[in-house]
């Protein structure tokens, strides 16, 4: 297996360089910086995958045309305490922070939110706006389709998308914050239990000859990765998709160009959701720590208690920050190259 | 195997008979007869689990004082479109409706509407409450908590709920509509592989050694059944929990009894969302039709055409309709000497 090594970068070195080259590519001052705090956010969060360690694909898609630098999202249509925004093919990171912002501003006025967002592209770690939400004492849900990237159950192509799913609920400790696509595994990490030379722990998608298997070369070879659950992540992803691109009005998973490097024009949602608006606050904590606590009282073989969705983020965070934001060694050269 | 005999009765008729019972239990005669139709809508869509073959523990727990036929859910708080309601251990059925109903009225006024439900019972079959948005032309979204049947990812002791979830999206041909626990099978799925001599189809929970099993014996033994997706499906059983508490003011799924036979005071969300409201209603058809024709064009081992969730309920509906409703012969039986 390659050794991938990875170097530590402090947070605001990290998005000072970040938001120099977006400015470069075209993003407003205040637009780039905000989109370098959403990579540099998901990399201290201990989400590399969808954050710094996935910039260079952005700029490619800046500079190829694929993301619209300059683009800001618009309001289409709205009723009462739903909006239809139209991302215009902007950068996916600042449609996606701008409508949960609007989502958390109808929130206030309605008690709860809701904004449907056609014409983005990829939003990067969907985590974020969880977590902008629950930052704002707030229930936040959003889902993005994606192209088309996982068969349904019983199918051989790939029609449906894994369509990530967030859910995020408010704690003063630390919000509960689950941010999962419809996937069993993403082909990132199918990617990286092959480099490791493992197989994976649990069943993630077919052979060619269409068997259940552990083995992630297999899978990579087939395209055939599983749904979470089987029949019902299946009809989950399907579900997610058709509320985005009725709600958003635009494309659906079908419509949507099968490569990652060319995947654009995805639909979202936003929706949020002041809990504390019906009762006295205090409770909203009450009740999430008292679960919280019951399932950190689970019994495990191995005695090490069971985690609450997100549990992990506050540690990493705080090691990050202290020991530097990790970045793989090659993208950082890679990024640095672009300085001005 | 013992040989499960199933009668079929008219749909009129079960109605009738169910109505009267209901009525002799205490059940006020509009609420009886709507308490009757949502059982016999169950077991003529195809659900029989959770329609008229579970009326004999509907009534036990009208008669045992788990369900108060009189009680009626009340407003507790409300902030614009979100409401709070308490179902005063009211019949389940009857509370979910009339929360789904106030759902849809929130949902014309803002284009998105929420109430959330405490202190309610078993609502039954959750399908019929996203039939019930969708027959009114709008997304349905519902959730409830149960009492703890379902191990956490990684734990041996039963602590989330199998919460299932509802989403309904219309269409004029007929709707989708995703019914599914986040439990992979239910214990009564699992039963009957059992009775049948049957191996599940994929892996459906743990043997008392911790081994993954597709052996329902093994499964009903250990009380470990499987969260969908492993621990993504046991994050989303804790989510839907934390929100419907956390929104309702009611208990959390660790606060519930665990015996099928006293749980009671579950707390429930029903959302509302009208995509119309937001620009031409046609379009929602187009898209959904256009998602639906995708998926069925699906590459299938078999030939046959992939199902979107929900595709076999119109079909069901229209045979029982005409044959009439299955019911578990001994069940009728037992039904029937409740006649007065």
């Amino acid at each position: 297996m390659p050794e991938i090594s990875e170097i530590r970068v402090g947070y605001n070195d990290l998005v000072k360089t970040l938001a120099i080259i977006l400015a470069k590519l075209g993003l407003a001052e205040d637009r780039a910086r905000r989109a370098a705090c959403l990579f540099a956010d998901a990399s201290r969060d201990g989400v590399s995958s969808h954050g710094v360690n996935r910039f260079p694909r952005f700029m490619r898609a800046l500079r190829n045309g694929l993301v619209n630098p300059q683009a800001t999202p618009e309001l289409v249509s709205r009723f009462g305490a739903l909006e239809r925004w139209d991302g215009h093919r902007g950068p996916g990171m600042l449609n996606a922070y701008q409508c949960m912002q609007r989502a958390i501003a109808l929130c206030r006025e309605y008690g709860i939110g809701c904004v449907a967002l056609a014409n983005t592209n990829h939003w990067m770690r969907g985590g974020n706006y969880g977590w902008q939400a629950a930052d704002a004492g707030l229930i936040g849900i959003c889902w993005t389709n994606t192209m088309p990237n996982l068969p349904a159950w019983g199918a051989a192509d790939p029609r449906l998308g894994n369509n990530p799913l967030i859910i995020a609920v408010p704690r003063a400790e630390g919000p509960v914050v689950l941010d999962m696509a419809m996937s069993q595994f993403s082909y990132g990490a199918i990617e990286s239990y092959r480099l490791k030379g493992q197989q994976l722990p649990v069943p993630g998608g077919f052979t060619r000859e269409g068997e259940l298997t552990r083995d992630p070369a297999a899978i990579e070879e087939s395209y055939r990765p599983l749904p979470i659950g089987y029949w019902k992540g299946s009809g989950l992803a399907l579900m997610l998709d058709l509320i985005a691109s009725v709600l958003s009005g635009g494309l659906a998973t079908h419509q949507i160009t099968a490569d990652p490097e060319r995947e654009t024009r995805l639909s979202q949602v936003f929706i949020a959701i002041d809990a504390g608006s019906l009762g006295p606050p205090d409770r909203v904590d009450e009740i999430t720590n008292a679960v919280v606590d019951d399932l950190h009282a689970s019994h495990t073989a191995t005695g090490e208690h069971v985690r609450y969705p997100g549990e992990q983020v506050l540690k990493s965070r705080r090691e990050n920050l202290e020991r530097g934001i990790p970045v793989n060694a090659a993208i950082w050269k890679q990024i640095q190259e672009f300085l001005p």
